[in-house]
């Protein structure tokens, strides 16, 4: 960074990330931040990074796989993030193993936004039992309820809620509308995203004879540390015990997980994915946009089950299987059965004529 | 309930439901509640409730049904909610026809949570021509709009928001963020949790030639006594006349439903499911996790759409009949159906080589 | 309107929508409002609007298709707006090109609600650097962040939040608890439902050896003009550039849209679908409900995806075409393929048949 003293923190503006005016980085401090090899000029001048399309000659892009050599071709960028020389189609460039990575590494190094400062506004609603950390930063209209705690440096935005005897973990953000109900806790380093729940009462009743009798939901979630969890996703509390998101997982928006459920670390839950009570994830776990998981399901270590796949009720997926379609198959079979699946009507013509053709000879004969 | 005069009122610790130290509870007392017959000491003491997995000698526990009777065995609870003696694994217990009502009626009376105190927080927001009914209580940062109305006894969470003209019943708690819309009707003993919207604006637009022109949303919802609506799930209100959630509904979290939909008694809606504009549903009708039902369709009583199920427009679902799959089928059709495309690249090589045969048949004849 | 100087704008009560008592309209200003020709008396005096099912002698009703002839028969309505005179069952009526589009014209004019007053709550919380436009109306407990731009008569009800330079267009309204975080734009005449999140963060994750590192989301979301959002619907921010949601396009609840996706002109996008990173959507595009559109997905102009469809990472699907099914095929195909699935269990007997023929005729022969 050579402005001045400043450090370079570009603002983006519209959409793209680029460094304020007359601020810049050049090509071998992205190779030092990110561990790679120039190729060019490295006192090359940058101000921005932008995705292929859209990068100019003063931008910064990158090259995921060989699939995209073409568009980096094509891209008006001035220098790329690739894995191999040929990737860079003669532009400046930074060879790394995994040119995503980089790309994490640099824009949190080039854009990481500003914290808010730190401080209790006269506006939230702070129980006098309440106990905060130092650094914390609690909006206008967040609120944190009677015995609970919020870790040092961690964010509450406004409309946030921090329930009764709730404990979260240091350098958390809670977003806009976030809530994490009574007694549940949240380790360190986690983000909830806008209106995302953790800790609403898990879908248990009883039918009595004449009515649903509400089953008292008294457990918790118990959120681990460096756990993401979406926008609108709701996080049910086990019945007695706990609801258990593992170390690292990271959920997408509007993604429903019921109580009891227990997920491992390092787990990924794309944008709608349902989890009924009582499942249970391995570590590794991937569930696709829009995958269902029935009840008491046990999905192991390393699988994944695509988009809009459902796993039936006490259904396992073996550890490091691709799972497909509902009810969930192999991924290969589902792709096998799908294409066959598409021939029927044409299986079923090839069966009618047999048919006609065994009548017509046992006639004849 | 023997220490001191005191109600037992067990805090829940770390997910577990405990009694405060000092405190117990008798096996006889937990007979009584729950019209039940010991078997073993009356007077044996307990201190809290826990699943099988994590009980110990001090916790009561439930065997849900006979398939439970292992775990049962294994467990460490000190005493066990049971259908039969044999389930009681020579155990300590109390036989109860349903253990799971049982549990749910124990929870009720060791656990229930102390409701807030009644009362309207200064930082509320309450129109002046609001009429609360006694005993409400209305959080710092809850909303009620001009000529609405709280029942009594009523709760309002931080965030909660009543539109103007609405009319919430007595006994009912609108958790964080929980919104009922201008003109909406919620019965007595209703929970909203947190995030749930009723009442916002059902989908109907009509193209003009160039756009799609609003049609404006003049209806309400109409939601009865004792429902459950989950987490940031969504019920419309009508374009005009009610959207109906019937007596006793209970509702999951993330389920949306469409405008003019009628829902009737007793019904459930897991998790995610969806219902489209002017679809009826039945009394005891089951919507499992992530199913969906096709506007004006008819769902009878008694009826179950299973996981992902898919119901199309207009489609009906006879009384008491389960169906899965989309288009939906009958459970038992799905089932046979499933099964036999797994085994379509089986089917299609048996075809193929009938076909050989047959041709090297009439090129042999 | 005939009942003195006020306009008449009749209040809905209990979900009807009638002119206050002493209000009235005729037929004749129906017909010149959407301009359709009258049948019977244009002097007719009407107080409300109503389904047919619901309507009374003093209620307009509408007729949307020759379908409902029959409800409109039975209906105690006492004049319809219909598309010819066939419709109108001997009632007083109003013939129109399209019924629904004049009932939306007709609705606007008796039934629109009264804006709330210009003003700041001294309740909100509005930073010193935002700016607002003249008429604009926040709520208590709505946010306005530095640099914020709010355009003029725009509505913000409680709960709302706009982010750091976020800009909102003029004649928008954010209802309760809806957001739209730091940066991103929203153009004039748009509408967020409640807990609407607009600009949360993009679900980029990247394997480092050890972790899912984040890739940190520094593009924006643009809404153009006249864009509705659904409640608790979620539309994510670009990683870099921006994710687009085009003009015209009206978006139900729960909708997922993820990172760097666009969005045409004038689609819908109906309850609970969802669309993955950087997919593609064309004008007049349709999902239906519960639709699942891959990564990288290109859904062409006018294309339509049925109720639960799903089209896979990088699928196509051609202008125009109707698609259905997971993995989506065009529509009559997978109606063709349902009926066969149907009836693959007898398919596969019909083919054993055959097999035990052909085996006792080799046999015999």
């Amino acid at each position: 960074m050579k402005a001045g003293k400043k450090k370079a923190k570009p603002e983006s503006r519209r959409g793209a990330t680029r460094a304020p005016v007359g601020l810049f980085f050049t090509l071998g401090e992205v190779a030092r931040a990110v561990g790679g090899s120039p190729i060019g000029d490295p006192g090359l001048r940058l101000t921005g990074v932008e995705a292929l399309e859209r990068a100019a000659a003063g931008d910064l892009s990158w090259v995921a796989d060989s699939r995209q050599a073409r568009r980096a071709r094509e891209s008006g960028a001035g220098a790329l993030l690739v894995a191999s020389e040929e990737n860079a189609a003669g532009k400046p460039a930074v060879v790394v193993a995994n040119p995503t990575l980089a790309l994490a590494v640099w824009l949190a190094v080039v854009s990481s936004p500003t914290p808010p400062r730190p401080g209790v506004s006269k506006r939230a609603n702070v129980h006098q039992t309440a106990r905060l950390a130092r650094g914390v930063s609690i909006a206008a209209g967040a609120t944190v309820e009677a015995g609970a705690r919020i870790g040092a440096r961690t964010v509450l935005r406004p409309g946030a809620y921090v329930g009764r005897g709730a404990e979260i973990g240091e350098d958390c953000v809670l977003h806009v509308n976030a809530a994490v109900l009574e007694r549940c806790r949240v380790g360190a380093r986690c983000t909830l995203y806008p209106g995302a729940v953790v800790g609403s009462d898990g879908f248990g009743y009883v039918w009595d004879g004449s009515a649903h009798r509400k089953i008292p939901q008294r457990g918790i979630v118990r959120v681990e540390e460096d756990v993401a969890i979406g926008a609108n996703t709701t996080i049910d509390r086990a019945t007695l015990g706990e609801t258990v998101i593992g170390r690292g997982t990271k959920i997408d928006n509007l993604v429903q997980v019921g109580h009891n459920v227990i997920v491992g670390e390092n787990s990924l839950l794309c944008g709608q994915a349902g989890i009924s009570g009582s499942a249970r994830l391995g570590t590794r776990v991937t569930l696709a946009g829009q995958a269902g998981i029935g009840d008491h399901a046990s999905i192991e270590d390393g699988a994944v089950v695509t988009g809009q796949g459902g796993v039936v009720s006490r259904g396992v997926v073996a550890a490091g299987s691709v799972v497909s379609g509902m009810p969930a198959a192999p991924h290969r079979e589902f792709l096998k059965r799908s294409a066959w699946l598409a021939r029927l009507p044409e299986l079923a013509r090839r069966l009618e004529e047999l048919e006609k053709l065994l009548a017509r000879a046992s006639k004849g004969g």
